[in-house]
């Protein structure tokens, strides 16, 4: 099923028709042949799923009516940012595509005292979004999860206060799963690079109202702290 | 420091010295180059870890003296096993890696009715293992996760009165996190291959007393179903 649903741009829908353009008309037409008169499902990315009907299938764009509307589907009513110091190659994209699958909305790259790589070059990027929104279209999600640029570990502690919940992942003494994690609609996780955060930067954001998230005995891979911490928020709602 | 730990089997260890064989000491010698007087950490996969300090490094095999010895650093008192449908190449590995990582102790591919896939080769079978071995090392734990061999679906749940909690990855009506998951020693967590279990499976795991969790409102690859599922359970413990 999920091979049926495609990307439509937001400002590509009307009140009756939407345009497919681009990669995903490529993907409609030429990979999955649909032709007039197929139905399938478009998503916006913004929350808004549409049954749609093709009316006209071309090389360049592809034209369809919409027969329905849904609002949110495959969608919690949260809003959840990971902010994670940046680590390396397959394990950033392994953490988007899992993170985006499971329902993250904003993804923040965050480069950190311990953080080996501190950019990603314009390439890494669009690969970044482009697995974001294949996880989207593979999960039944209708948001698409963004891809924020590099951001100073400073800055993202700036701008937290926007935030209901800000949780850190940080190990606490062995015993007992730590605090409980406060609701919230909008919801901040930061975890660390590889080689963790330096305790500076732990002293930081406990200033800043972050609480720490012990994730368990065993000591995790950047990734799987990401993936770990955000299974646990996600599981209380 | 997790570069500094080695793998020693149980049978190797005697009441004052260890003696490092095989893949661990090539990587401890050749790789690492230790010598005699270097203080390392071994780990037995059963649950203990010794500091210990080489007597004599050898191509063939390494004596080290006990100098130290932890009970279960980097485990939580519990038994947890994952019994997932089979799935292919790359993401089996991953799924190996991380639940590895967080904390599994036994991992069961399981040949449901929608798995592609319904054995995994000798050498399939020996590089899970390695990853197991990898991760327990890399995350700082000292059991080794066993990999069994693959395992018919009606077996599974055959086995299953011997653990305290019964868990089955399973869709329900969307709103609210479902019922609450209960405490238990030994923990049984069953999750589909692509494409999920098909609904005389999921009967037939209510009928032996399996609780649904369901993962949200998203529909999750197996793989990240599996993980998702376990850092739910471990989040309680």
């Amino acid at each position: 099923m999920n091979h049926d649903v495609f990307y439509v741009r937001p400002q590509d829908v009307s009140d009756e028709t939407i345009v497919f353009r681009g990669d995903e008309n490529r993907h409609l037409v030429r990979a999955m042949r649909k032709r007039a008169g197929d139905s399938v499902l478009a998503v916006d990315g913004r929350g808004r799923a549409y049954a749609v009907r093709i009316l006209k299938a071309g090389k360049g764009e592809t034209t369809a009516e919409i027969t329905g509307v849904h609002e949110k589907p495959g969608e919690r009513d949260l809003e959840m940012t990971l902010a994670q110091g940046l680590i390396k190659g397959g394990r950033l994209d392994w953490l988007v595509e899992k993170a985006s699958e499971i329902g993250v909305h904003t993804i923040v790259p965050v480069s950190t005292a311990n953080s080996v790589l501190k950019t990603l070059s314009p390439q890494r990027m669009s690969r970044l979004q482009k697995i974001a929104l294949s996880a989207m279209k593979q999960s039944g999600r209708s948001f698409l999860p963004g891809i924020a640029p590099v951001t100073a570990f400073d800055a993202v502690l700036e701008s937290s206060s926007v935030f209901d919940v800000r949780l850190i992942a940080h190990p606490v003494p062995r015993g007992g799963p730590g605090v409980p994690i406060p609701r919230g609609r909008r919801i901040l996780c930061l975890v660390g690079p590889e080689g963790g955060f330096e305790s500076h930067e732990v002293e930081k954001a406990f200033e800043c109202g972050f609480l720490a998230v012990s994730l368990g005995p065993a000591r995790l891979r950047a990734e799987t702290a990401g993936i770990v911490l955000l299974a646990r928020v996600f599981s209380l709602y």
